[in-house]
C-alpha cells in the first residue's frame, strides 16, 4: 500500500468538498436562515484539513488495484465525516451518529432520513443535505464506468469497452478524460430537469435541490410528503422522466447526444431495465388501478412513481405504497434488488447483473442436456466471458449474505419483519424509504445508535458494490 | 424421450407402492377403525394400474440422463396421485387437491399438512400418512446418492466418489446396488429409534409413524401438537439425536457402520452442519434461555429441538417458535434454506452447497488481489471442480428465483408477509411448518385452492433438486 498517494488523492477530494460547501451560502443569505457563518466556519475546517493531507504527501507512482479500493472506501468515509460538519456546527443534527448517517446517506444517494421535520430546517442546510447526492452521483458515475471495471470488481468490466474516452490502460488519464465527459452530461441533464421543475412553479431554490436527489437517484426532499407535497401530475412526471435517465448507464446519454438516436433501445440492458419498469406497473396496477384510487390516470401515474423511485433506488414517494396490497409491496422490495442500469447512478445489483444471473441459469439447463457441449452465457450477439460470469455470481452471493447479516443485525435489536426487512434492503440497495417502520411516510430516527451504524454501512458497501468496501478487511490486502 | 423404458419403471414403482398400502391394514384391524377395506381397494387400484403400465411396455435399454429425469419426476407425481386414494376412498379428505397437497407433502418429506385435527382420523389413515414419509425418504437417499450424481444435477456429481457401491458406468446396476446398501441402513437406523421410542412409552403404532417422520425428515405426527404433546424429555431428546442422523449423509453412516467410527467428524459438511446447529442454539439461545423459559434445560431442551427440527426441515414441534423474538424466527428462517447434508433424506439446499457457496466467495477476494492467478474452490484437502461450483451456484440463483415467484404468487392470493415468506421457504425447503398463518401451531387448510397446487409443485421441486422438474418444461428436452 502506498499511504501517501491514497492520502494526497484525499486530501485533493476534501479540497473539491470544501469549495461545494460554499454552494449553499448564497441560498442562505437569499432566505436569511442564519447558518452562511456554519457553512463557511465548515468548509474552512475541511479545507485545512485536505490541504494538509495533500501538501504533506506525493503522489508516488500510478495507482494499483490495490490503492484503488482504498481511494474509493476512504473517499467516501471521509467525505461522510466532512460532510456532516455543517449539521453538527449549524446544531440542526447534534448528534453526530444521526449527522453521519444522514451524510452518509447523501453522499451514497441513499436517501434515508434521520429527520423528524424537514421543513423546519434552513434553507442553506437543506440545499447542502442535497447537494452531498449530486456530488455522490458525480463519484458513482466515474466509479462504475471508470474505476471498477479496472479494478474487475463484480464483472463490470463488461463495460470496458462501452466507455468513452481514451483507450489508455493507465488509469488516471483515463479517468480524468472519461470524467470530464460524463460530467459534462450529467450537468446538462441536470440543467434541463432543474429548467423543467421551475416551469412547474418550483423557485431555483427548490428546483435545484429536487434535481440534485433525482439526478444522483438519491431521494432527499425539501419537503416532509416529498416529491407528493408537491400534489402536481406536471412536476411528477417530469421527476419520472428524469429518474429514468439517471437510472440509465450515462455511456448511452454520451452516444445519444453525439447523434446516436437509437443507443438507447439497441442496449439490451436498458431494454430490460424497460420492460421491468411496464411489467411491474402492469402488476402493481392489477391493484392500485382497481382498489385504491378514483380514476385510472391518477392510479397510473402513482404506480409508474413508485415503481420508477423504487427500481431506479431513488426513493421520493408521491403514494403511501404500505397501504397497497402486500403482493404490489412485494414487487417493488424485489425491485430494490435490481436497481438501475450498470453506469448509472441508481443502485442495487444493478439489472445486467440479474439478467446475466438469469441467463447463468439457461446456460444450466442447456449443460443439463448436454453435458459435453461448452454453453456461454449469451447478451444478444457477444457471449459473457467465464470471468466475468463469475465475478457477477460471487456478487450475487455476497450481496444476499450481507443482506442476511443486516436483517440479522436489525432483527436482534428488537426491529419487526417488515422493518427489518425494509432497513436492511433499502440501504444495501440505497433506495432509502423501506418497509414497515421505516416505509415512505416514515424515518430513520427511531432506529437504535448501533443499528444507524450498521444501516450506514450497508449503505457504504452497496454502493461501492461491495468488494471494493469488504476487500479492505481482508488480511491479504494488507500483506505486502 | 424412450416413453416405454418410464412407463414401464413406474408401473413397477406403483406395485411396489400398492404393496406397500396393505402395510397399514393391520394396525387398521388392530383398532378398529373400520378403513382396512378401503385401504385394500386403493391397493388394489394401484396395482391395477402399475400392472397394465408395467405388462404393456418394456423395458427397451439402459437409460439416458433423459429418461432419469422423467422416471424421477413422474415418480413422485404418480405417488403422490395414487397415495392419496386412501385418503379420498375413506373419505377423511374429501377434497382432491387436499388429499393431492398432504400425500404430496408426504412423499417429498415436507411435513405440511391440511388437516385441522389429527387426532380424530383413523390409525390405518395415519399410518398411512405417516409411511408417505418413510417411502419418500427411501426414494430420496437413492436419488441423491445414486441417481442425481450422475445426472449431473446442481453439483451433485460431487458424491459420486463417495457412494458406496460397484463403480460400473451403467447407471441401473449402479441404482441397484447403492439402493440395497443405503436402504439397509435406512431400515437398521429407523427399527433402532422405534425401539427406543415404544422404550419411552409410546405405542408401536406412534412409535412406527413417529419413526417414518423422523428418519425421513419428514414432521407428520399423529398428535395435533406434534412431539411437543409427549411433554417427555426421553422423547424429545431420542428424537433430536435421529433427526441429526436423518439429516446426516447416509453414506457416512454406511461408512460407519462399516467400523469408521471417525467416518463423521471427518467429513466437511458434516462438521459444518454441527457447527451451524450449535451456533443457532446458542444465538436463539440468548433470547430463550434468558426470557422464554423457567429454567436453563427445558430452554435448551425447547431450544434445541426446534433448531435440529429446521435445519434438517423434519418440521417436528416441541414449541411456538413464534412466540420468541423476530431475530430468533429469523435464524430458523434462513435455516430452511440451508437444509440438512447432501445424501441425507433432508431438503433444502444441503449444507454442502451453503459452503461451496461462502467458499466461493471468498475466492472472488483473492481473484481481485490476484487478478491473473487461478483460484480454485477448495473443501477440506479437495478443490471443487469449476463445472460443480458452476452447477452449484446455478442451483442457488434459481432456488431464489423459485423463492421470489412463489413469494409472488403467494402474496397475490393476499397472503401477509409472513405467511408468503413461510409458506414458500417451508415448502420449496420441504419443512413442513412456516412463519405467519403456517406456523409451528397452524396448518395449511385455509390456502386458496390454487395456493395450495402452487405449494405442491414448490414440493416436489425443492424435493427434486429443482432442475429435475424444469428441464421437463425446457423445450429442448422434447425435441428429438
Amino acid at each position: 500500500m502506498h499511504f501517501s498517494s491514497v492520502i494526497h488523492i484525499l486530501g485533493f477530494l476534501l479540497m473539491f468538498l470544501a469549495i461545494a460547501m460554499l454552494l449553499p451560502i448564497p441560498f442562505s443569505l437569499h432566505y436569511g436562515d442564519a447558518v452562511h457563518f456554519q457553512l463557511l466556519f465548515s468548509a474552512i475546517i475541511t479545507f485545512v484539513c485536505g490541504l494538509i493531507g495533500f501538501k504533506s504527501t506525493r503522489f508516488e507512482r500510478d495507482l494499483r488495484p490495490k490503492e484503488g479500493f482504498a481511494v474509493v472506501t476512504f473517499g467516501w468515509v471521509s467525505f461522510s465525516i466532512f460532510g456532516s460538519l455543517p449539521f453538527l456546527i449549524s446544531g440542526t443534527i447534534p448528534s453526530f451518529t444521526n449527522a453521519f448517517f444522514e451524510t452518509m446517506s447523501g453522499f451514497t444517494t441513499t436517501g434515508a432520513t434521520i429527520l423528524t421535520d424537514i421543513e423546519s430546517l434552513p434553507e442553506g442546510i437543506l440545499f447542502w443535505r442535497s447537494l452531498t447526492h449530486w456530488i455522490g452521483g458525480m463519484g458513482i458515475i466515474v466509479l462504475s464506468l471508470a474505476i471498477l471495471p479496472f479494478l474487475g470488481v463484480g464483472g463490470m468490466q463488461l463495460f470496458k469497452a462501452e466507455v468513452p474516452g481514451p483507450t489508455a490502460d493507465k488509469l488516471t488519464p483515463r479517468i480524468t478524460q472519461t470524467a470530464k465527459i460524463l460530467w459534462g452530461v450529467y450537468v446538462l441533464i441536470s440543467a434541463a430537469e432543474t429548467a423543467l421543475l421551475m416551469l412547474g412553479g418550483m423557485s431555483l431554490f427548490e428546483a435545484l435541490c429536487h434535481t440534485f436527489g433525482t439526478m444522483a437517484t438519491g431521494g432527499f426532499s425539501t419537503r416532509n410528503a416529498s416529491i407528493g407535497s408537491y400534489n402536481s401530475a406536471y412536476v411528477d412526471y417530469v421527476v419520472i422522466f428524469f429518474m429514468l435517465l439517471a437510472g440509465t448507464n450515462f455511456a448511452l446519454h454520451y452516444r445519444f447526444l453525439r447523434g446516436n438516436f437509437k443507443a438507447y433501445f439497441r442496449n439490451r440492458e436498458f431494454l430490460v431495465f424497460f420492460s421491468i419498469i411496464i411489467a411491474a406497473t402492469i402488476l402493481i396496477g392489477l391493484d392500485t388501478f382497481l382498489l385504491r384510487y378514483e380514476n385510472a390516470a391518477l392510479a397510473l401515474r402513482k404506480t409508474l412513481f413508485q415503481v420508477v423511485s423504487i427500481l431506479t433506488t431513488t426513493g421520493y414517494g408521491t403514494a403511501d405504497y404500505e397501504q397497497w396490497a402486500f403482493s404490489s409491496q412485494f414487487i417493488l422490495f424485489i425491485m430494490m434488488f435490481m436497481g438501475g442500469c450498470a453506469g448509472s447512478t441508481g443502485g442495487g445489483m444493478k439489472i445486467m447483473r440479474i439478467f446475466i444471473l438469469v441467463k447463468f441459469v439457461f446456460s444450466e439447463f442447456t449443460r443439463l442436456l448436454h453435458p459435453h457441449a461448452v454453453v456461454p452465457v449469451r447478451i444478444g450477439n457477444s457471449s459473457v466471458s467465464r470471468e466475468v460470469a463469475t465475478n457477477v455470481v460471487g456478487f450475487f452471493i455476497l450481496f444476499m449474505l450481507l443482506f442476511v447479516i443486516g436483517v440479522l443485525a436489525m432483527s436482534s435489536m428488537g426491529l419487526d419483519m417488515a422493518t427489518s426487512f425494509g432497513a436492511v434492503a433499502a440501504s444495501l440497495g440505497n433506495i432509502g424509504p423501506g418497509l414497515g417502520k421505516v416505509g415512505p411516510t416514515d424515518h430513520y430516527a427511531h432506529i437504535p445508535l448501533i443499528g444507524k451504524w450498521v444501516l450506514a454501512l450497508l449503505m457504504l458497501m452497496g454502493r461501492l458494490e461491495v468488494f471494493t468496501v469488504i476487500i479492505l478487511f481482508s488480511p491479504s490486502y494488507w500483506r505486502k
